[in-house]
């Protein structure tokens, strides 16, 4: 039993179904697709549809007998029954369990965060996004069309979060205003549109070459981009963000990129967690004292170098597989001393624009600028499962480049239709 | 001035704005795009992306200095005064004025329609559709997956109205039923898998060829669509259609496609409508007394042959485009006896499903299956606004066709966020 589609689970589940059929796997997530958060900043900065970054669960699990997909949300596990609860008030058995529920933005206790900032954890987050800059940008030059006095806060959007999304969200929000939405909106003066990148240290993309952070300020600047390097958020507000120093920006779109936290609901489970709600386990990602109960992912508090693993797709993939193979020894009954999870850094890589990208390989080696997003887009084109994916992205991909138009601007207010569903 | 962006309106704006500087246009829509509203049936059904078919207005206005877009939706007319109310409280000036709105799904009356049938007429009904469609049969497959005893509802699709549209929706619901949901979910059994496509005359297609009426019903039964003709539907409800004879069909989902009324803003302003909500309209497409106010497409009653125009797109293309020759006159002081506007049949078609589709000439010839597929599908190529939506689309269609699968299945649950939008 894996709970959570996302990259730890969806390997766990090919791992443990490949070479063996003695194994059945059932395969639950509150969505009936996986979401290739990679990609979603893309979909927030209208270069993509949401569906071009979702992976059907059911389609995954197609032809493979071992495999069931179930949709469902888990409120309870009862640890000594080996019960799963669904939100459907269903229970499910399990012999051995997966926790690979991922995380979810973390307000770090700043007032407003949740009231007024966007996350960006899943399709729905981004298209939701998307739409409200949009709005914003079409309300306010329809109000300078009237000759209404310029009002600053729709026309400025503030990315907090200096990481690998928060430069990716405030490159393609640059590229969305000056190439796309200004073009749109003639009547909108140029000096109205900001796009700032707030982070609370003293240099973007932690963890990465300092020779590379300097290069993403600089790459963001030439773009228009205005870096506010060593600046807190006190606050966000239906229309500003105050910063610690008292001082603030007009503001009707904060973008939260600032961290994430894992799943509440292991720490609702009683579970021992740390202060970012990540499961402890063992070096067999086992969780103390239930050694058929695994976490892995963003989930899990993985030690690594110093510290812990970073919370991203190729740590939960490795993870995924780590697990499985533990399952399928111990099913075998070989239970010998297995070598303990280890996770292999490949290298991290950012995209700053049009480009410009920045990857850094574990050897200590540096690319950046136009080669760096050759790797950058390659990369992410072999990661995307699925052949039409694949095609739909890459056509919506060409199409931006050859043309700086971004396609995925209409705004498709969602429509409320009477709840059948609960009869399920 | 010309209130909405719908073929109608998209084709008057360019005829204004092609030849000559001096007219300046605004375009108002309640929406930040046009819909390519003949391919919604596409999007209900799985086969494109809801971002496919929408072509954004700014978009279509860019680089046109004589062409304005403005998004609001229109409240009220003073004819007197030449102004325009938005939602927003504010007023809009005109000389001449072209009423586009279209038309909006007509329920005649039967009990239910407003509160439990899904109508085609926007991208975001479209999108719902097929979450609530896809949405069924995941929680379906779960209940019986944990041993629950089948329930018909879930599984059974109701299209109601046997025209083009009706007949393009139940051939793509049989087409994703039988090869996409049925082998995504094992669990069902696909006896319970039921498509029905209800019609209350005895014929499928009105104004088709007998010859194609008949082929329409052949292809679709072959395809497993049950067609009940001579069908009345008495009420809709939450789980259940019934019938005018009294029998009932269980079903959770209901497509409404049996017809269209004039948009309502028609009748609100007190013009003279007739049972559709239509405008009375001159043989210039202009409103009884008020000579620089002008109706075309859906809203406007349009005489043809022994009855009215059908509601489709060539004639509001072709109506957009003589309204437009006429203002450009009157502005240039021309005012000879203008030809009255007659509407110019091409021809109709229908798509039926892979490989199949009807064609009929104005001359009375007939083209079914293969070569009417490619007919319909190299004409609906053509006529997509934009390359990026036409490269994707293609992208899309090639796969379908090539693999028997559709790509956009992933359910997408609208977010809610704070309703900043009001600033304006």
């Amino acid at each position: 039993m894996i709970v959570g589609a996302g990259f730890g689970g969806l390997a766990a589940a090919r791992a443990l179904t490949k070479d063996t059929s003695q194994i059945r796997v059932t395969l639950i997530d509150k969505r009936n697709h996986h979401t290739f958060q990679p990609l979603l900043y893309q979909v927030a900065t209208a270069g993509l549809d949401a569906g071009d970054v979702c992976y059907p669960t059911r389609r995954f699990a197609r032809g493979n007998d071992a495999l069931t997909s179930l949709q469902g949300e888990v409120t309870g596990i009862d640890f000594d029954a080996q019960t799963i609860s669904l939100a459907d008030n269903s229970t499910v058995d399990y012999d051995s369990l997966i926790l690979a529920m991922g995380g979810v933005t973390a307000d770090f206790g700043v007032p407003g965060v949740t009231d007024h900032a966007f996350g960006l954890k899943s399709a729905a987050e981004a298209d939701a996004l998307r739409s409200h800059v949009i709005s914003q940008f079409e309300t306010e030059a329809n109000r300078r069309g009237r000759g209404a006095e310029a009002d600053h806060a729709p026309t400025t959007i503030v990315v907090v979060g200096g990481g690998p999304t928060g430069v990716e969200m405030a490159g393609g929000y640059a590229e969305l205003t000056s190439r796309v939405l200004l073009p749109d909106y003639p009547e909108l003066d140029p000096a109205i549109v900001r796009v700032i990148l707030v982070e609370g240290r003293d240099a973007l993309l932690a963890g990465f070459a300092p020779k590379l952070q300097a290069n993403a300020v600089r790459t963001l600047e030439k773009m228009g981009v205005e870096v506010m390097l060593n600046t807190q958020v006190a606050e966000v507000g239906a229309s500003s963000v105050t910063f610690a120093d008292g001082s603030s920006v007009d503001t009707a779109t904060v973008v939260w990129a600032a961290g994430i936290r894992a799943h509440p609901l292991a720490e609702q489970l009683g579970l021992d967690v740390d202060r970012a709600g990540r499961v402890a386990i063992d070096d067999q990602l086992r969780l103390p004292g239930k050694p058929n109960v695994y976490a892995i992912g963003d989930l899990a508090a993985i030690p690594y170098e110093d510290g812990l693993a970073p919370q991203v797709a190729p740590v939960a993939i490795q993870g995924g597989e780590h697990v499985a193979e533990r399952i399928i020894e111990s099913m075998s009954g070989i239970d010998t001393a297995a070598p303990p999870f280890a996770y292999f850094d490949k290298g991290s890589m950012a995209t700053i624009g049009r480009n410009a990208a920045v990857v850094e390989l574990p050897n200590g080696w540096t690319i950046s600028g136009f080669p760096g997003w050759v790797v950058w887009l390659g990369l992410h084109l072999i990661m995307l499962m699925g052949f039409r994916n694949r095609a739909s992205v890459f056509v919506n991909w060409a199409w931006n480049y050859l043309t700086y138009d971004r396609g995925s601007r209409a705004v498709i207010e969602p429509t409320h239709r009477p709840e059948l569903d609960s009869r399920g």
